[in-house]
């Protein structure tokens, strides 16, 4: 890759592109955004070599465009940049719902093109802005791709030696497993934690609530410091497979407060027995995964 | 406090006996429990002098009896060592609902003990057993205890000297007030994770499910790796307050559903926006804490 333009240049998108430069991958780092003072302090941070905030001049000259703003602003991107994208400009994206992106980009291109390869880091914490931006961000993390039909070989080959190169393992899936998979693993727990803290924070006794509260509730809520911004969009963006998951998990905490109200305490046991047992097996993967990487 | 006797020498229990060595606060701690490999263990790791598995033989010439069991074991063990205790027993436990304890003191006192100190150190984590035990469990946590109305000054003061003795803060209050906070800020995130937990791994894509989570499903789940003996004795010794706080939930799990089933993105904006206002603010009131301790 020699020019890379990156809109949006927040924790994910600044991740990236130090990371590129770290391994000399790019020659050239263009940012893009609407912030010229956190453009300015990108470049300060050596995170981009230069910015344009206007898209369609960004873009120009470019071997690839990495989308990494929040969902809702994905479309009005490419209507911007369509103009000026050459025939083998390579685009993909960052954002945390696929079958929108496509959507969208449907809507914009009508044939979807082959240079886009839609992809989903799953990497980030609840900071936010190019301060925030790491070079080992991605260093042992999965990214997903979801290309289309159109999705040209090279394209996509591209954007997986990007990613690889940032010390990320690549995985490919459809856009709709992919939409189902994040909505019940990190889109949920996002609902439920926001919903945890907002029930806590509106009690009468918030006070005394947070001052006993213990290490536990803090892991716990950790993920409802997220972006209110990213998460109102991608909400928007993957609704039906959230909305799906919350009807599932609803199922479970019925069965769980059943049992509670009955005082089942042999049921309890294995219920939670069982939840024990699931999160040991993914705290060892999670763990092998780690000594891998 | 010349001779303490701990019943159940576990993480919570083993943690107080190796603060009190360490410190010097105590002369002789007698370990009871009916594993007797794990009260070996427990003299190999210097957490206890002796043991005795017979709680009556084991509270015998004891000053302090501390309940380290789950709150389903409280009132056998009540009876059991009633006969032996001398009037100046101090009793005291470290269960995590409070009403209940007393119930369960009441049943079998008739009239609750002076000596009777119900208490609740908020430590701990998803880790069990002696092997867990650490000396610093419990520097800069809080511990609350939750004194009835004939529980003597001195026994208090006894109680709260031995906590304070291991580092932690102490505080009073009511018993229902410490079962609805505990309900809301521990009860209430247990149930939700091992709900969550369950439903991910009840679900026909549970190893790509695994797979793909990150490091916010970690440490949103932590907590449903806890004991499920404890947690089904929780959920029975604090079942009202419990199921109150359930439904609280559900009803803020309910607004927040309605607007992403309505696609409400300013109103979805405006309740993530307080719900990270809210957990950042109760993050800097935990970093505050620890600056301090």
């Amino acid at each position: 890759m020699k020019h890379i333009c990156i809109i949006g240049v927040g924790l994910i998108g600044g991740s990236l592109a130090l990371a590129l430069k770290e391994h000399s991958a790019v020659q050239r780092v263009t940012g893009c955004g609407r912030n010229e003072g956190s453009l300015n302090k990108a470049i300060e941070l050596g995170v981009i070599d230069d910015f344009n905030t206007d898209p369609a001049e960004a873009v120009k000259d470019c071997d690839v465009v990495v989308l990494a703003v929040p969902m809702g602003s994905m479309q009005t991107l490419l209507e911007q940049i369509k103009p000026v994208l050459k025939a083998d400009t390579v685009i993909t994206d960052v954002g945390s719902a696929k079958s929108s992106l496509l959507d969208a980009a449907t809507e914009v291109f009508g044939e979807l093109p082959e240079g886009l390869v839609p992809g989903h880091p799953i990497a980030g914490n609840e900071n936010s802005g190019v301060e925030a931006a790491m070079v080992d961000l991605y260093q042992g993390r999965r990214v997903i791709l979801t290309p289309h039909k159109q999705t040209s070989s090279r394209a996509l080959e591209l954007v997986k030696n990007m990613w690889e190169t940032c010390g990320a393992e690549v995985k490919q899936m459809d856009a709709g497993l992919h939409d189902h998979i994040l909505a019940a693993t990190s889109h949920l727990p996002h609902l439920l934690a926001f919903s945890l803290v907002r029930e806590l924070a509106n009690s009468p006794h918030h006070d005394d609530i947070f001052r006993y509260a213990a290490g536990g509730l803090r892991d716990f809520t950790r993920i409802a410091e997220s972006d209110p911004v990213m998460w109102r969009d991608i909400c928007l963006s993957n609704k039906d497979a959230i909305l799906a998951a919350v009807d599932r998990y609803r199922e479970e905490l019925d069965r769980l407060q059943a049992v509670v109200e009955t005082s089942d305490g042999d049921s309890m046991h294995s219920m939670f027995s069982e939840a024990h047992d699931a999160r040991a097996h993914f705290r060892r993967l999670l763990d092998a995964r780690e000594r891998e990487s």
